[in-house]
């Protein structure tokens, strides 16, 4: 697993938190299977430019957001 | 074929063109298969996460940039 995969699970993660959903409300939103959203914020899948780009969707943020530098997010106010 | 998926091939092409690379030398840059580059190029095949990092290192772009808006590239002077 390569630290890409490993960071881009764990922005998704970090993201889906502060916004408090579950994983299946992610899935819901991204329009993705439940279970394969825990396998790419645990980094055992790797997704596509499609998938990464639905994520970013759902989570309301630029695809290049989930791509970049690991992510800390402030939980909401 | 997603406009993704679509834009995302031009971006690498109009890229890739801006290097005056052929695609031997991306593909070799990104440790990549030629044919593997040319049908992300048209769009024929959907990159992952993985293999557009790889890309955008090798184009020394942030990936963010091969999956945002369409790219219009002029050039080096």
């Amino acid at each position: 697993m390569t630290a890409l995969v490993r960071e881009f699970g764990a922005t998704v993660r970090a993201l889906r938190e502060a916004l408090s959903w579950s994983q299946e409300q992610l899935a819901e939103y991204a329009g993705l299977n439940r279970s394969y959203v825990g396998e790419i914020e645990r980094g055992s899948a790797i997704a596509s430019i499609v998938t990464a780009d639905k994520l970013a969707r759902a989570l309301n943020v630029p695809v290049g957001t989930l791509l970049c530098a690991p992510l800390t997010v402030d939980a909401p106010a």
